[in-house]
């Protein structure tokens, strides 16, 4: 089970960072899609909670980063979302500069779009700026 | 961004179980390594901690399953063990049958074979049994 | 009250793996069936908990292992469920490849049929992945 | 999987009480003995920790019940004490008058008597009596 | 204020087990009563809780100990129940064989029968076993 | 099991303050003595915690009730103090002007007076005044 | 700023206990009134919670100390209750023989009265005794 | 990345206090002014909570300082207030003479005057003063 | 106990802010002084901890405030400093000018000034900025 | 001090993103350097600990990105680092491909060459994958 492989990964950042053929998890994040497969029980009552910790997007002002936990809640219809397709879209959003409020809507626009739950909430977590802490929470009811 | 992939993915797990295309995974644990790469700061004072949540293996004695967190910490000296090379050989322990001290002992035995480390603990807690909960924390320090 | 056994147990696991007379807990496991019992007080209002944070099975794409706690909740109607029968049968599902969804809607289903209750509730809180957290409740209430 | 036996168990409590052949937990707590095996590593450092939450025994003043979670940490020397039989150990004290100095001491005297460590505690923290809460700490050291 | 009593309390358990004058408290269990005394404010909105983390019986089936924490809460009509007799009655379950379910149950029938509550909930909470976390619980409210 | 007693208990505050036959409690405080026993073990590392939660005195510039948890921890030599004189000696300074660095240190002073301890620390975990949390911990070494 | 006084406040507890100047503490507490101020904003929906970690009194059956953290919640209607008239009105009970059940109602048959609210909860949350912890809560809801 | 700047700050306190050209950060708490923009989706449910945990203002009796954090939690209408127009608002608090309930009464009517919510709640939860601890809860439903 | 005092205290911020006879709070504050007494127990070790959960001051750069919860930890020799003082004195920083290093450094000169321990620690915990979190630590020992 | 701003901010992301003159947080991110000042108690005992919890970087080999809470700890030697210059060091590491221990390594070289200090320790707690938990911790001690 134990063996020393002796030909050591290349941790110099500066080479690293121009092989483009090991940068799949960029290309996938690039690529990402909201896949969504069928909800395998129609009918039932039924809630999906996804909790994503690791969201980031940049201050529409300043540019400097802004940092949250996105929660994602929804009673779905027809289809489910592709729990890696949530978190493949969550992190396209490092490079976009974009405020507290409209993520949050945005998020909640392009699921409902990709999914058309029953219902969906998205409550976007901030992390603290100027020790002020914010949390958006905003909700889609499918009309009738 | 959003877009529904009509082909679901197969859910019929019989059918899933039989289709061994799909199954990286499981040919990962099985032709797991304890991989290696040298220590980028050798003789630095330093210390690596990697807390692994879902070890699992079967009771020698009854075949039930046991759970427990192993916690690894070690001082490097030459070599580290690459992070995802000590999860896929945490879970190849799945369909053995071990007690709680010898697997944690085992742990130490094979991670300090792959790396010879300055020194190495290994601390299993286990999930209660009878509602009695065990911890066993084993050491090795290289002889100077 | 103190005395010491000299022959020690075995604890090569090659050799115990393959003395069939101790696996009684995978005969258990494999032979298990939702056993019920008469609720001893029909027509009071009633909720019994149960919660199993050993739930294991294993991916259905990667084949690898998946982690969860199960939160069972349900109203009896005639029948209630032995709880070391709910145990067994959730180690059942150790070998099987099944995803989130489809897994805590089959236990529902499962569940439901073996006592009939007035309502039940499944909670599955699966391990992160990705760090990624999710969480499937789906919930049967009784035609009336 | 799911099937309904329909001979319910025996809920009368006065009936089952006299029926001695399912009481076998009782006889094993009874006939516990301190059990040991070979420890599967001597000589290397080596801590093994168990709580036991579910002391109990009674008062020798007044012979109300006290309560208490019991922890044992021990290093090792030639022989490790089974799990079980520590439980079984514990469950012995249910019926016994004694004082938290003096049973928290006894313990201490049985598990060295039965595995000779090089180094043992027990603690045992008891539940508040007039919302007063006592910890009683005993040590033995192996005499080198 | 500080003064040595020089002939020490008797900590031989089998002596002092066999001395019937000092215990009182297994008395008092033995001779325990739901004693009730008027509620001071009829007609006022007002809950009482009452929680009780030491009780234990024996499972019907194997004769070993279980543990719960019992919650007692209710609405009082006419007559409160003493707190020190819901303590004695408590207690006095220690040497009974009964069910999780079961005891939840009659504990609610004794309760009610003593002092007619406008509403009553007791929930048992019970220690883990086979690492499996049983609550139950049940209601009674008043007819009108 | 269950009986109501007609007869309630006086809640009539004014006229169970004259009636000084059931004011054992107060006669119990006021006599109380730092009884002791003989240490079960003597010779052997031993630690005795006991956390007070309920110690209350006055302010010596105010009169206003000051709050506090005391903890003492001892290692006992030939002698260990009784559960309940600790309790009893501590309700006694109730209706005393004291301040918090004093009262720490006579805590300390009677309790080693009362045993000779080996080591015995007293910690005062005083409630906020003024929204400033105090601690005072004094500690006592036997000469040797 | 920094200056040292050289007289020391005197510690000794006898002669502070007998010099009544300085107890205006004391003083407080025995002319406490239930003073009130007119709500700024009538008819706004309003709450107003305090929390008293401090209260404490003697139990009228055997006299021994009991603690408890009162909690007030109301509404206002025309006046609003001082902070500090709130706190040492519940200083006041220090020296009373007094139920549970019976101070929580009494509070808010007090507190009602100085203020007259349109809605008001006391919840008294008493510390364990016999490790056995209790909570009463009453409610007051102004007739319309 | 590293460089050393020769030229420290100054760090004397009276030096500094007179330089007026680097106190922007109190000219932008008194010209603080609570600016509001559009309502990215009006017309959805939505809520946007803001805790601030470092209000000061004074006891309008003493002159002391008093500290609470501030939860404000509102469902927009047709406006938004921006993030650090609350906080430099809040700031404005610092030298102010005010007491509890009529601080977070006027928040509310600031913010709701701002920006004309559908709801808004403003909760006060002020540091305890003589370990008593006040929240006031004061909230806005715009007429329909 | 009950009654309504009329005449409501005046809660017009602007006028109370001119009536300079009840800021009795601000003069303490401004003149405060670090009284010290004598330590009762001179030679005990002994160890006093202070935690003040309300200092602020102002940044030098930006006159932004600043808010930090103090720790203060000594062992005292001839003299302790009055709670109260130490209060009054962390107050006196309000309106001052001075970075997180500065200030904790100065806390540490200034009370070591007074009181002469054996040692003394400051820790100075401050709200974070910018999401940072910054504590700073320093540490008198007296010179023997 | 309540007043509506007609001009609403640019919320278009797209626009935004190609408006170079608000964009000064990136800038001074780039431009960031290690600056210091000097050590205000130079001799003094002294810890300043800094706690950055939005480190991201992305790993070089998939180019995913990682998240960790970055702790600093050091005792000055003649200078301090910046808390703010620490922050936008930090920051810069955004979009550079690095591995877990590469970057804990790098962060103490260049914080040790800015500013000499005599220890300085950094622990990079980085955020789970695969349900791993790996903490990587490094320290320098300067020669003496």
């Amino acid at each position: 089970m134990s063996q020393t492989i002796q030909t050591a990964p290349n941790l110099d950042s500066t080479a690293t960072a121009t092989d483009d053929r090991v940068k799949y998890g960029e290309r996938e994040i690039e690529n990402a899609q909201l896949i969504t497969f069928p909800n395998p029980r129609p009918g039932r009552i039924y809630t999906i909670s996804v909790v994503l910790p690791e969201f980031t997007c940049k201050c529409p002002f300043s540019g400097y980063p802004d940092f949250a936990t996105m929660h994602v809640s929804y009673v779905p219809n027809d289809r489910i979302i592709e729990l890696k397709a949530i978190k493949l879209y969550i992190n396209s959003y490092r490079d976009q500069y974009i405020s507290h409020e409209e993520v949050t809507n945005k998020i909640l626009d392009d699921l409902v779009a990709a999914c058309d739950p029953l219902e969906m909430t998205i409550k976007g977590d901030f992390q603290p700026r100027g020790n002020v802490h914010m949390v958006v929470e905003v909700k889609h009811v499918k009309a009738s």
